[in-house]
């Protein structure tokens, strides 16, 4: 398939499920004729969020002005574990209470169009290859560095699933493997050290040692001037406060921005890729966190995979699980034809 | 291609270019018609190496009793790194003086046949792939620990090459970001830690500090049994003095085994595979090695992608590189049809 023929590209929906809110578009390729997001809530039950993202693919649709016999298809992106042949969910820790879901059936019951299921970690490495900064390259991986720390793996132009749809969980691999427990079971994973979870878990056991004074201050006067009712130190604030050059926020920073760095060179290692795509609010932050993580790659990294490698940003931002949502149908072509046809 | 079809196979020749020896084959197969190894000796200068190779060939083909006109190709093994589109090997560490040898272009001028080069980790994963414990298993990912540690992918069946013939290097994945420097520049590498190298550095370095007399005292014992000159604290040592109870061997080998468990979960975290197949000298410990390397992959790695990898021994031995060396030929047969037809 090539993105050059967009205009010949069928519209779809992409829906992407994520911790705390549906967000679902009528696309055409990466175009969003129209956008609905909608909050969770505290009770993410699949027999209540499920109507919900039905509800949501109804007002995308009447929002773009469109009729579903329009629409070649549907692509979910769900939590993982998820089984993506089947479009089963397994049992996401970040959407308590699924387990073994067939939303992939359920999406078909209700709407009896074609619809695929896939990892959202992949469905955003797959929106950046088909639409976004790793357009044209057929090797290539999408790190995500969020709350949470997770990979997108195209090779040879295809996601790598492997044998269940478990692969590219880059987040989880030991960098440091004699270090602290990640929630996930394992040690010392990048997730633990270098996610925005792991930089605020860090600043605020400073805090409670007394080493954060200067960090607390700094978050007191943010909030006094946000408007904001809670004191909240999460990986933004010590971004904040290390631009402001606190210097344990600079330290917490540096030492996430490393570990990231280690990360990039696993990567390397083992995938040989033509780009690295980042993506996520934590990749973000700038010259602050990227230069020290590129310094290590340049460092330790080996000179050939090296040499062939180019290390970039995303370019769909947090629409890249969405738009690569709606590419799953693109993606899937000739199975959603053999399937249905 | 099918595996069950060896009648139908075409007789190949394997070389397999080692640090210390070159072995040939003729093959039908995994059936080796004739086997040929040579040492390299002290000097691995090009223009001595690769007649001697020529040679080796030519040796394996009398041996066998068949002639150059019976062989469908060529398939040459040698260390990374090395382009294998082109056959150009650039400069492996463990080859001094090689450097932008184009070894398939000299091997073609001299047999005027078909000829491939791969990175040998890559092509004893695809000799276990199609002919030994990996069969049958489209996505899998071969590890020999041995001297180093190195490793060869197979997704949906095709060897993951990366952007310059490098995927795969899963010796230098980084699992103690704040440990030691690798030989390969990288710090904490599995391969810094686990390997035989790894291993017999830290034997060494305990017996310069005096921690190590038992088991210098169990090398001499064995020594004086063995016939040999030079005391040489190995890998194969300190196994030997581990199964023999010494306190100080078992501990470098159960450190060992916990970093070869750390690397198999990375493996599992990153490919998400159907089956590892461990190779290479280390590997062959036994349960002293393997037990405590499972029992971290149990305790640590994600339960889905956990529950779908078998973890086996090869099957092929120390032949995975060369079998898979003539297997190049069967792997890349369209390629050869369209390339010289």
């Amino acid at each position: 398939m090539s993105t050059n023929t967009s205009n010949e590209l069928p519209l779809v929906i992409g829906v992407d499920l994520g911790g705390t809110q549906i967000r679902t578009a009528v696309l055409h390729g990466p175009n969003m004729l129209s956008r609905v997001s909608s909050l969770i809530g505290k009770d993410p039950a699949p027999e209540r969020i499920i109507p919900h993202m039905f509800t949501t693919v109804e007002e995308a649709l009447e929002q773009a002005g469109t009729k579903l016999n329009q629409i070649a298809g549907i692509g979910v992106a769900t939590p993982g574990p998820m089984d993506y042949k089947t479009g089963v969910i397994l049992a996401p820790p970040n959407l308590p209470g699924w387990e073994r879901v067939p939303l992939r059936d359920l999406f078909i019951e209700h709407f009896h169009i074609p619809v695929f299921v896939e990892n959202d970690a992949h469905t955003a490495g797959l929106g950046e290859y088909m639409f976004g900064a790793g357009r044209g390259c057929s090797n290539m991986v999408y790190l995500t560095i969020s709350t949470g720390i997770g990979g997108g793996v195209i090779i040879d132009g295809k996601i790598v699933e492997g044998a269940s749809g478990m692969a590219g969980e880059l987040g989880h691999m030991t960098i440091d493997w004699h270090g602290e427990r990640c929630n996930c079971g394992n040690i010392g994973c990048l997730e633990a050290i270098a996610s925005g979870t792991g930089i605020a878990r860090k600043a605020n056991k400073a805090i409670r040692s007394d080493e954060g004074i200067e960090l607390l201050t700094f978050a007191r006067t943010l909030l006094e001037h946000s408007g904001e009712e809670e004191l909240h130190i999460g990986a933004h604030t010590v971004a904040l406060a290390a631009e402001a050059g606190v210097p344990l926020a600079r330290a917490i920073i540096q030492y996430a921005a490393e570990a990231i760095g280690a990360g990039l060179v696993n990567i390397i290692h083992c995938f040989n890729p033509e780009m690295i795509i980042l993506g996520g609010g934590v990749a973000q932050m700038g010259p602050m966190l990227m230069e020290p993580a590129l310094h290590v790659v340049q460092e330790r990294a080996m000179k050939a995979p090296r040499a062939s490698v180019r290390i970039v940003q995303a370019q769909l931002g947090a629409n890249a699980g969405l738009i690569g949502a709606g590419a799953l149908i693109y993606y899937r072509n000739d199975i959603v034809v053999g399937g249905l046809g």
